[in-house]
């Protein structure tokens, strides 16, 4: 400051106008604001938020008493169940960082993740508990494990393991949580199921994650008491956060074991569900489900569709079962969803069409994230917004990682030029939105032409037949690379492999169409994003070269 | 921590993911998400988010070449018109500090202000030139004065003066605005009308003002594209933030010069207007004119009442002209409104008068605000929820100032043992709620027992006749202070005092009822206000005894 009449002491920081920023400070909100209202069901459990607020402290009350001290990691293998849905007030209400683990993974991914964060404690739910335990047997100094039956679901307690009914019996529900001291402080550690390499550890600090949170509430418009299933992981960037957002606005989680479409279904009509988030597959799954039944949802369920763009015609099926899907794009890195889709009041003039392809890009930066840019792929400025010019998404705000956890050279690269680089690749479009065109690797090199291998996508999600798509490269003597289709058909479809070619080249030019489509299932991640490595890796160990229609 | 893998220098804040939180930010991004949509109306004048974000850099510009440092401050003696809204964001975004004049305050307290801060520049309403010349008139140091007329309500530049408009001009509209340095720097300072002493100077961070912002949009729901008017004055805490508010949901100002019943319930109409605020002198107003015109809005009008606990029967009354009327309750000390009475659920099934009842206190901490409690007066723990035990409201968290500027002394005495103590007394019930019984110098001590001033006040607005009302201490040789109520009329309403005391009688304890009634019109400040410190010199210099109905 140039004038110094600001700089007296007595305008500084104290305990009365300055908290650190923290996501856990929504649960004693909610047990003020929403005491009564129900925070956590599941199945025939239910507690209001005065309830979960006690469980929680009891959970970090116990953790406390395990000598977890502040910084330790402990660490999450569950399910979208209520442990899961409370660990991520506890463990920072016990000044630990909470590094919650994909259930899909194998032991040596686990073991490599638990090592790799120093994870003091692991909770674990008792179906995963053979994976735990061969990751805990080949670690030097493994985490003390916590096995969390589900007595609802058939899943009982192994013998001789300490239950985590007992343990969070051993905390006090009457103590209070640990202060967070700086709001730039380490939150959760998320493990990014990299397609190469090993995975990096995404570092969350409760300032962002309190900032992500409130945004969300903003951009998504999350009113007051909403009623939320849990079809996304938790384990996914938090569950994009949402098990804070619940707390600030005092809605419901509807916890769910597994992803299963006709449970979703009852769900949504037993527990007056308002909104859910999911991939694509999610959306299809609960499309297929619906329509089967002939349901329509009404009132309107509020959506959001992420980690992979949407086809068109997923954006308007969903409309018309009554899910208005808002699209958000984001990575590990930003949060989960850091971009959103908003929509322009001019748009409702559209057509379901060209609106469904509107509402298809990736968009703007969600409310309080600061800035979103597409950069040139060489260069630290901005592509012109004309739609053409391909760059790489980046982000700048509060709503990104810290860093990757020991790994300073990945993050240096990440935040080079005052941004997070995405590795996406997008077009700024003239009214400002950004569209995405492809990941760097996934982007299909033909004779010299760029395909965007998501343009194929698209076209091919339009077919009625076409339940998933996953266009990748397959490197070609003459071309370079050609484009090729792996396609999962809708229960009950069957079409030759030459229609669907000819179905894209009514609606691409010739170059940018399939070469071969095959019928397989796609290999997915736990979050239902395809994997589109390992289906080139498939087609590079000449696998499934036969055109046979396959089943979901 | 105790736990030092966190603590790697690659962990921490750099540009790409920590960026100062500031509500300057919000007016980039209205302009970029909402830029076809209106942000500023006023009379003929139409700005869309684009051209009014042109505008703002245009008037920082103008500021930076007029030598306008980091720090300084620039003061605004305005009416609710374009260049106040502009102001809230051209003033930071020029590195300075805004300090808003009350419209109402004579030279000298004006002089004292403009010295107190340092002024470096004053913008005032052409209407207010006199005043503002006397006042610099008699300054060592004046700022540079820049009027701006408003031919809109016929009121022209004087001779000889730099207007509003030529000194926009010197401005270069795509100037970059300067970064914010430092989120814990000021943005504002807004004086205290304080009944006592010298005003004080609050000072308010870029910080505070961003959370102060977000949370009004999560406790009001205030929803993307609102539209609201202006009837609060903008000099009042920065308008309770809604500046920053509208901006950040793409919403629209519509600018009101004169708080004019006629022209308010015009306004709703023409505008779509959703939300407003203010005293509650303000919805009574309203209220008297719907009501004499026979309009009940539809949809239902937002409003946020506050600055004085409304009376159960000025509730039920907004409820008939469909307005509906959130309570808040705050200080200038708390960027205006920081607790806010959330409505519950269950409150739905009360009869009218009971939910008016629940929905006057004064409730909730606001959705970002750490914490409010009721605090022992001679002790730093909480009073038990017990509704009867009555302690002084405190704030902690981030929505609470920085502090008194030049006053060290007053910023410790109000920081004193980590709370913001607000001077008002208040009990806290058994569901958690705060109730207000009064300000501390409010309170009336009669015969050993304490009587509330604003349980008897809201005793008297419930008859049909009252239009305001005031209850002060009025000393007595035989009880101590006994209770004397200064009372304004309806417009064409006669009632003798001694009907008013035995209306009182059938509602209240006999020790509570008002000695004496006297008819006048009551001082109030300029946002509405009952000045009561007043009303009580006037009683002690003995005017006013005739007990004369007058017409308001």
């Amino acid at each position: 400051m140039d004038n110094d009449q600001w700089n007296a002491e007595d305008l500084g920081p104290c305990a009365a106008n300055h908290v650190p920023l923290s996501p856990v400070a929504f649960l004693d909100r909610a047990a003020r604001v929403s005491g009564s209202r129900e925070a956590v069901v599941y199945g025939a459990q239910r507690q209001s938020w005065i309830e979960f607020a006690h469980t929680c402290r009891q959970f970090a009350s116990a953790l406390v008493r395990a000598e977890i001290r502040r910084g330790d990691v402990v660490a999450a293998m569950l399910f979208n169940t209520p442990p899961m849905v409370a660990a991520h007030f506890a463990v920072p209400m016990a000044g630990a960082v909470l590094n919650t683990v994909n259930t899909r993974l194998d032991a040596d991914a686990v073991a490599y993740i638990l090592a790799h964060c120093k994870a003091r404690l692991l909770i674990v739910d008792a179906e995963l508990f053979a994976v735990a335990g061969a990751a805990l047997a080949q670690m030097a100094s493994p985490p003390r494990l916590v096995v969390a039956a589900d007595p609802q679901a058939g899943v009982g307690l192994p013998a001789q393991v300490e239950g985590f009914h007992d343990f969070l019996d051993s905390g006090d529900g009457e103590a209070p949580a640990l202060p967070v001291l700086d709001e730039w402080s380490p939150i959760s550690v998320n493990y990014t199921s990299g397609t190469t390499g090993r995975p990096k550890g995404v570092v969350y600090s409760h300032r962002g994650a309190y900032l992500a949170s409130v945004s969300t509430v903003l951009s998504w418009g999350v009113p007051k008491g909403a009623s939320y299933l849990w079809t996304l992981p938790l384990f996914h960037c938090n569950g994009w956060g949402m098990p804070w957002v619940l707390a600030l606005q005092g809605g419901k989680n509807v916890c769910l074991r597994r992803v299963d479409a006709a449970t979703i279904v009852r769900l949504i009509g037993e527990e007056s569900v308002t909104h859910y988030c999911g991939a694509p597959i999610v959306h299809a799954m609960l499309r297929d489900e619906a329509e089967r039944q002939g349901r329509v949802f009404s009132p309107t369920v509020a959506a959001m569709i992420g980690g992979a763009p949407p086809s068109p015609s997923l954006m308007r099926a969903m409309e018309g079962i009554g899910v208005q899907l808002t699209h958000c794009y984001g990575l590990t890195e930003t949060y989960g969803p850091a971009a959103i889709c908003e929509a322009q009041p001019a748009w409702a003039a559209l057509g379901d069409a060209e609106r469904a392809v509107m509402n298809a890009r990736q968009g703007l930066p969600c409310a309080l994230q600061a800035d979103m840019a597409v950069m040139r792929i060489d260069g630290a400025e901005s592509v012109p917004a004309d739609g053409v010019t391909v760059g790489e998404i980046a982000f700048r705000g509060n709503i990104t990682m810290m860093g990757y956890l020991d790994d300073p050279a990945a993050t240096r690269k990440a935040f080079a030029d005052g941004w997070f680089r995405s590795g996406d690749l997008a077009v700024l479009e003239p009214d400002g939105y950004v569209r995405i065109k492809d990941r760097s690797k996934d982007i299909i090199i033909s004779g010299g032409e760029n395909i965007s291998s998501v343009e194929v996508e698209n076209v091919l999600y339009s077919h009625p037949m076409v339940a998933a798509a996953a266009v990748v490269a397959k490197p070609d003597e003459q071309w370079g690379e050609v484009p090729v289709a792996v396609v999962e058909l809708r229960d009950g479809s069957e079409i030759a492999s030459a229609q669907l070619i000819a179905f894209c080249r009514t609606h691409l030019a010739h170059f940018k169409c399939p070469r071969q489509v095959l019928f397989q299932t796609l290999p997915k991640t736990a979050t239902g994003k395809i994997q589109k490595n390992l289906v080139r890796d498939r087609l590079r160990a000449g696998a499934g070269t036969d055109a046979v229609p396959m089943k979901n």
